[in-house]
């Protein structure tokens, strides 16, 4: 049998619960491209992670992708680190960080600075690049507008340490508690916030702005350990193409290769048709391309049902830039985002398996109901990369 | 997301097979109440312990409780002593105990003492309520009819020992087997037997009686150990309404209060009504009410289909005066009792959670064919309490 690449289209927070007549944005789009996609596959719903669990993309996409996060997990910072395109060392802790403003007595006013230029943030963000606390070195890598990383480095430090950041506006600044197993790191972690507080403080571009980017946040630490790559667990040089920092992130930590697309923003106005096009591209030199859509799940925060449907119709477009490829295309999410709930939910999400041989099952509609009548039934996250080795024909057959 | 109580509705043996025209009882009798709740719930089939695994009663309610039977199964003995009321300490063997009818030979005439009053039952009992045997205490609990409890207690005893009952009638009581691990316990049991016959021959009830009561056949043998209770594990406080001493041990075992309704039997007779007003009170002060139906069960065992047509007409209708409740609903079963087999078989069993946010799929019919197309699919029992958190607006997200 042939050995084929595949396309894996991962829509965050695809699926939904009814929201207008009892159905859901997918039955009440018409999706042609889609519907003829799974005409001629199979189809079925996944329950990301598991019944009941309600997935961060993260752990999602870490289990989808044959990762038990369980396992496997390194929480947020260290991924987010990976997306920014820092090299990491095995145990570093990495948070993930904001350039805010407190007041004298370290009260948070703005947890984004006023939602602070990227150029600004930049230049701001020179005067913390690296400082020494402690023995340990603590480096500040600006991203996008008021976010940044902040990695780690150092003997006997520790990713079990709470967030500085309190998450709301009108509090303190908090000092991680500390506890016996800590205490080194979250007494750095302590001083770290007074040194930057001092530096950022005096800075010149700070001195006209009412809303000063006169500290740094931290949440999300999580400590990095190298994983066996996607490639030599499962024999497939891989890609990743998205928008989204936490997504190249992931990419990056299992061992990816992370395509840069222009245009491909990660919001409502991300280029569809250039990821379309570059993953065809990548098709031709990687044999897993895995290719991420994060809009439909900022719009399902947001409560935003019109922009989820006009973002299946764009999908859908894009989907047909894509049948034509020999590869095995598949087609899920990694969680449902409701619009009615505006945030992560438990729900099974649909996905279908197509340009592959199969019976028919004479689905009219890809959504999430018809769905859950197809060949697949509802699986675990686990099982999809196995089944897209059988479909795409890279397994032996076990036994005689 | 507001946090809700679940209603927890077993309805013990409810899987079936075809009896009349292909279809199995579900299909041929209307359920008006149950369709209503499916048809605003997720549905599907459930294994209640595996693919393939005929469950006992006890092991099934165990699994979908979020035990795995595996580990936590103490033997049927110390379930039913729960359910009787005793008071079991860590460490205590329990059986089920016969007061049956042997001749002089110890060679078994009724296993049941010709279905001896309880009355009688208990009269007699008192000769041999504690008996203390080379150091081991033997105490003899009756509960209706012939049917007791026997709780070993003392150093060195061991639930790894057989039956003393033969199971049949025309065969000698039986001296389990000595092995290395529970000679002390096994030459006990013998003796023990011995000296009930003994005490219970002289007794003057059994004078008169053409079958007299004057052995106590043993089975099921458990050693009781402590296990988390299922509100410490799932952050929710329990309570059981049921009719049968097994299922309120099964309760009691993972820490539910055992709530006594008048008229709740486990039989034919039993008053679904009262058990149903006893759950909506129930849901006022705890956060998961498990409700059982014995009677299903007991008619499949007994081959009778028309009785397990009426037993579905009055679920529904208890169903009905439940419906209006903010819980979260479940409607199960813990196994197949298929009135052609005349026992429990390992067919998956219908399972709906009603009363929540879901996907419209259409379903006409609450049976166990139509319930194979929904979106749960077919799950085994584990991934039920999971499941329901979710429902019920009780898990956080895993991962970010």
């Amino acid at each position: 049998m042939e050995r084929r690449g595949i396309l894996f289209i991962m829509i965050d927070g695809m699926g939904s619960l009814p929201v207008r007549d009892g159905k859901t944005e997918w039955e009440i789009t018409k999706t042609p491209n889609l519907d003829a996609l799974a005409k001629r596959g199979v189809y079925g719903l996944m329950n990301p992670i598991g019944p009941g669990i309600t997935p961060g993309s993260d752990t999602s996409h870490l289990n989808i992708f044959g990762y038990d996060p369980h396992i496997y997990y390194p929480g947020r910072g260290p991924l987010e680190a990976l997306g920014a395109g820092i090299k990491l060392m095995e145990g570093d802790v990495a948070f993930r960080a904001n350039l805010a403003t407190v007041n004298r007595n370290m009260v948070v006013v703005d947890r984004r600075a006023g939602r602070i230029e990227s150029a600004d943030a930049a230049r701001i963000a020179k005067s913390i690049e690296r400082i020494e606390i402690d023995g340990l070195e603590f480096t500040f890598t600006h991203t996008v507008e008021h976010r940044g990383v902040v990695v780690v480095r150092g003997k006997g430090i520790t990713a079990s340490v709470g967030d500085t950041d309190p998450h709301e506006e009108g509090r303190e600044v908090v000092q991680p508690e500390i506890t016996a197993e800590n205490e080194r790191m979250a007494r750095a972690i302590g001083k770290y916030t007074i040194e930057v507080y001092k530096r950022l403080s005096k800075h010149k571009l700070n001195k006209g702005r009412k809303l000063p980017a006169n500290v740094v946040l931290l949440r999300g630490a999580g400590m990095y350990r190298e994983v066996e790559t996607f490639q030599k667990r499962f024999g497939m040089s891989a890609c990743c193409i998205a928008g989204g920092a936490l997504y190249k992130g992931i990419g990056r930590y299992i061992g990816m290769d992370v395509i840069n697309v222009k245009g491909a923003t990660a919001t409502f106005d991300t280029d569809l048709a250039a990821k379309a096009r570059a993953a065809l591209k990548c098709l031709e030199k990687y044999d897993f391309v895995f290719l991420h859509i994060k809009a439909m799940d900022s719009q399902g925060h947001d409560g935003n049902v019109e922009k989820r449907i006009e973002m299946i119709k764009r999908i859908d477009r894009m989907v047909g830039m894509l049948a034509d490829t020999k590869a095995v295309i598949v087609v899920t999410g990694d969680h449902s985002t409701p619009p009615t709930k505006r945030m992560h939910s438990f729900e099974p999400v649909p996905i279908l398996i197509s340009n592959v041989e199969a019976r028919g099952y004479g689905i009219n509609k890809f959504c999430e109901v018809e769905c859950a009548w197809g060949e697949l039934g509802t699986i675990n996250g686990s099982a999809v990369v196995p089944m897209l080795l059988a479909y795409a024909g890279r397994t032996e057959k076990y036994g005689t």
